[in-house]
């Protein structure tokens, strides 16, 4: 690990000699704003001309289209997307049910990626390192990236509204010179895409990214639910409700976490096979019962579950899941992003008797502190990946992806760039 | 510290042989259900007959009576009590709105007093041990007990409704042979009385009875609801709703752990006088602002507080006190009792935003594991009680407690039971 940190430093160093005597002069009519060029490839400060898959309606198949991807600007760093994968979040802003519509927009958050130009200010990335873009980011400097508990950056927060960069308002990508929104910051169904430094992890280059790249959301949000928030102790008994890959993930957080039962709980018992490979090892759906699922579950655990991960959206699991765990000691972490006119009713003897409730954000992981040691904890085959990946295609068939992912069949399908 | 603990040794190992070779003869037929008798003081085994404040009907003033007080059963363990303090719950009770009534009973659960004899089957305490009664229980052996984080003993678990012991179903209180309830297993506004041994915190014989006497109950439970569960860190600002004494006590907690700000919040202006003695730094009324007061306190906090504390019982100040802490960090502590019907109501995004919601009972403290370390943080001139104490009457006065609790003056009302 010490070597290939310095290895990439020299390579870091040398490259921005090289940039500061070459290409900086060839460039010079794209860096007016940028005097002081940091490291670069050939590549660096011109526009590059690729393939994108824009959304140019809501719910319509993606078009590959030609797109023109303008330099980074200050601190943003362009990255050639290698593998991107699908998450729900790209499906529901696509449908835009209920969302705010924002067309033509390049969709796309997971990814796995390689820097191609750093803009200015950015010292901690270099040509070449390995990324992992995140929809959240991590500015350093404002109260929640200095508080050790949160993740929730002030100045790169999730906005899922803004189609544009921050620094200046604008869109990164154009189509003969009409501009296309970007999403959550990183729009990673491009072969190039420009994000926000603050929003880029860097990973160990050995970790291979056609796998690694589903740590850029969905599962480490699950995983980082159990392992950061929830905690369990070993031998602790855990419900996880809803089995999506969130759900899938945050079990595979108590398995290892040591959890001596995992409790699976979803309304779909298709849900259940798949859930075999993750430790989970009992199901319950709440159709088969006449009362609350809370009830059954107190029964079946001699009065409560010591954690519960709720990773549905939907209201009445985020209240079932705080009210299956057990007094005195019980912990419910909440992941689902419910509708927006859910309200969350509970008695508050429910919380005098010692049970904790908490929500949380990406599994409350800072992206760029603590994702570097989640790539490591799938290297050290700590954690599983494999099992979450069900299928793959090429970027050209990217709207297969959202096909399974309509018809609920499997967890991740990878999009391969280069294919 | 440790030479106390090994001359109370002696002390009790000398009672417990005098007591199997004299007063286990003398006193045989109270002993036939106790064959190896532990330790005894000359009243050993034999009914008391001692004053007692009975509450004869709800609402009523008590009645000092000459009451007979039983010997202590298995577990059990008789107590002189020489100072004891009146808290709302005692008054709810009496008052018995909303309540089930059970009359006639002796109320009186904040004491402190002396052990004068104990039960088969006791061998942690023996006679003279100084003790401060308590309303919930440490058996020792259930899954709460054992576990680290719970005090809500499966066993002796408060339970208003219970007006006897849990051994044998029975009162160890009669006039002419009449059974009078008890009251939270407690009972002490009599000068004897009977309590499971489980319920009983040995303290440090040093400690000033007519001081610590507070422990039992409300002031516990407001410092333990900051210290144990709230744990806010040096410099913190923490929000305090309800300025009653659990409030002030929970505010007396957040002056310990170095609060940088206390913000106390109080429907009734009276409060801010003598809250400016706990510390509180700053006060507000959400009688004055038009919008809510989770509003108010996120304007004057740059966003939230760090922790907040409700000691109110209302269930909008239970919503305030959630809704007013800072996201990514933020942490609130339920204490306040609601009332049967309340509903706790939020938007899920205020829990996904990485805020924490708990409640706690008697502030977590396991009673016989941690109140003696609260005694010594007294001894320690680390935790401030004596402004606590507002008012003082003799045993035979006692309804002027309940008088000055009704018109909301002072904060607690030292009851000496040999004046
Ligand atoms: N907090 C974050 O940072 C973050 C990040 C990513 C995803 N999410 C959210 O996590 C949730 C899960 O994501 P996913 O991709 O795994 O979704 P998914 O749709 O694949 O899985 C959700 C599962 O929940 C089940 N379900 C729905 N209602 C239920 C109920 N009442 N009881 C039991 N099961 C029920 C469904 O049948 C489904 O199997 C979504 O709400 C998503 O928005 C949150
Ligand atoms: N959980 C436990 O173990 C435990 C133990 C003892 C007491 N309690 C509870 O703690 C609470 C406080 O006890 P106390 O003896 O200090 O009571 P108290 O009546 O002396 O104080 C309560 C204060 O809250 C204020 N208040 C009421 N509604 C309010 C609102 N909406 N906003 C702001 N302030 C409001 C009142 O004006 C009053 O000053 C009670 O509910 C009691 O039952 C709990
Ligand atoms: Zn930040
Ligand atoms: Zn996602
Ligand atoms: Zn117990
Ligand atoms: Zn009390």
């Amino acid at each position: 690990m010490y070597q290939y940190l310095t290895h990439k430093l020299r390579t870091c160093l040398a490259q921005r000699f090289f940039s500061s005597t070459t290409n900086s002069l060839i460039n010079s009519r794209f860096l007016h704003s940028s005097p002081v060029v940091t490291n670069m490839s050939s590549t660096a400060g011109v526009v590059i001309p690729c393939k994108a898959a824009v959304a140019w309606e809501a719910g319509k198949p993606l078009v590959i289209e030609r797109v023109e991807v303008a330099p980074p600007q200050e601190m943003e760093v362009r990255i050639k997307v290698k593998y991107t994968s699908l998450c729900h979040t790209d499906l529901y802003f696509w449908e835009a049910k209920g969302q705010t519509p924002l067309f033509p927009r390049i969709f796309g958050h997971e990814a796995a990626g390689i820097v191609e130009s750093v803009g200015e200010g950015v010292s901690d990335l270099c040509v070449g390192d390995h990324v992992l873009p995140v929809f959240t980011g991590e500015c350093g400097e404002c109260a929640h990236c200095k508080s050790e508990e949160s993740n929730m950056c002030d100045l790169l927060r999730i906005d899922t509204d803004r189609g544009v960069m921050h620094s200046d308002g604008k869109s990164r990508f154009s189509i003969n010179g009409t501009p296309i929104n970007h999403f959550v910051g990183t729009s990673t169904f491009s072969e190039y895409t420009v994000i926000h430094s603050g929003c880029l992890a860097k990973i160990n280059p050995k970790a291979p990214m056609d796998k690694v790249c589903v740590l850029s959301c969905g599962i480490s949000t699950g995983l980082g639910a159990t392992l950061n928030v929830a905690k369990p102790k070993k031998g602790s008994i855990v419900a996880v409700f809803g089995l999506g890959a969130v759900g899938l993930a945050a079990a595979e957080g108590a398995r290892i976490a040591g959890a001596s039962r995992i409790i699976g709980i979803d309304l779909n018992p298709n849900r259940f096979e798949e859930a075999k490979k993750f430790g989970v090892t009992e199901f319950l759906n709440p159709k088969d019962f006449d009362v609350p699922i809370q009830k059954v579950i107190a029964d079946v655990t001699n009065g409560g579950v010591d954690r519960s991960i709720e990773c549905t959206g939907n209201i009445n699991a985020m209240i079932s899941a705080f009210e299956c765990v057990h007094d005195g000691w019980g912990v419910a972490v909440l992941v689902g992003v419910p509708n927006k006119d859910a309200v969350f009713m509970t008695k508050p003897i429910n919380l005098l008797n010692e049970r904790t409730l908490k929500g949380t954000f990406f599994g409350n992981y800072k992206p760029r502190t603590d994702l570097p040691s989640v790539v490591e904890m799938y290297m050290n085959k700590q954690l599983e990946l494999d099992k979450f990946i069900t299928h793959r295609v090429p970027f050209s068939d990217i709207n297969k992806a959202f096909d399974l992912m309509l018809k609920g069949e499997g967890l991740r399908c990878i999009i391969s760039m280069e294919d």
